[in-house]
């Protein structure tokens, strides 16, 4: 058996995940954010995240550093690695590599309370967060980015909410995402003609005219790569 | 000034990056691979690939590594990170991390002789590459769905091309990818209602009637996110 080892030029790296997640609270979308406890940023807030551990794949570390650090015990609807963070000199202690991840939560109220190092937990209006840590505003820049994309072309809106839904709530995920309202219309004509959805039949009494229910049409394919 | 290290609870992996890099041969989708000269996995083929320098970015680490290691001259049309491979065990040498990135040369020949340390460099069809070494074949596997999704809302497949083409050099680009034939009469309506294209007004003599040749629309945006 031959021995191996980590040749001399390997540069040596700590290895890191940072979870940007989001959901919808009160119409608006929300990034939750933890207040740190630590050295360096002490004080600063932060996207959830820490260091892998040695036998731990990086999803398993996202996951469980958005557990323990927010206390959200809610499962996410979708988690995903959407880049990674490796310049040189973006952690002050030494080259710290980040895999950035992308979490939806659904739907609903989620208490947070921090845990972990941080001092607290909290939502945070996603376009319009207080300072936060290292490049972690890069990362939050980049993950609207990867949310606005999946908007386009793969049903990960649905993630945000109830298994049913009315139009209006639909669109409300596009326009909170985008940041900017759509026309009701366009929105419709447009949602329909891509066979995402089907009516379920159903409808949502309410102010007005009781609102048709949707949910995911079957075989409406998750989001792509 | 405070003085900040690495935690004691910062996992320590070599910080690696490796590139499938494709373009059109024959009508063919090919990926470059080079012959590994050391050990682990001594003569496999692989992607070209190395260890990231201190102080050097992972972007440039990639393009240091595609350069060197297959002698390609060229740049790449496109090069982007697209997934991050850090599952304990993937290489026998230790925890290695691999940045993954995707490469587009443009058409036409393009020599490759190897360098570094390598055996040699060569084009291999990208769906049926030789067995690979580490978790290669799934890094392709992966870039190959890239490639499909950046068919779909993005112009990456004229990266491949010419400033100007014809709408069969297209086609036959998108089949190469998808690795099947597509409807002719289909693709072009479906190319054409996109407006990512516009007639350059040229038109390419050769078999038969001459054909239509396209250039890339201002403004078609960049492969996004």
């Amino acid at each position: 058996m031959e021995t191996l080892a980590l040749p001399p030029q390997a540069t040596q790296v700590g290895l890191a995940v940072d979870v940007a997640a989001f959901a919808m609270h009160g119409g608006e979308l929300q990034v939750l954010l933890v207040q740190r406890g630590e050295l360096p940023h002490a004080r600063a807030w932060a996207l959830p995240g820490g260091f892998v551990h040695p036998g731990e794949d990086l999803h398993e570390a996202a996951l469980r550093e958005l557990r323990t650090e927010t206390s959200v015990t809610l499962e996410p609807r979708h988690l995903e690695q959407f880049y990674t963070f490796g310049a040189p000199g973006r952690d002050p202690r030494g080259r710290i590599v980040s895999v950035a991840h992308l979490a939806v939560l659904a739907h609903g109220a989620v208490d947070v309370t921090g845990g972990g190092h941080t001092l607290g937990a909290g939502w945070f209006p996603a376009h319009r967060p207080p300072a936060l840590a290292f490049d972690h505003a890069a990362i939050l820049t980049r993950a609207l980015g990867r949310l606005r994309v999946r908007l386009e072309y793969a049903h990960l809106a649905l993630e945000f909410l109830s298994d049913t839904f009315t139009l209006p709530e639909l669109q409300r995920v596009h326009e909170a995402i985008l940041d900017r309202p759509l026309d009701k219309r366009n929105f419709r004509k447009r949602l329909l003609a891509q066979g995402l959805l089907v009516a379920s039949g159903e409808r949502r009494s309410g102010v007005g005219r009781p609102a048709q229910l949707y949910r995911r049409a079957k075989g409406a394919r998750a989001a792509a790569l």
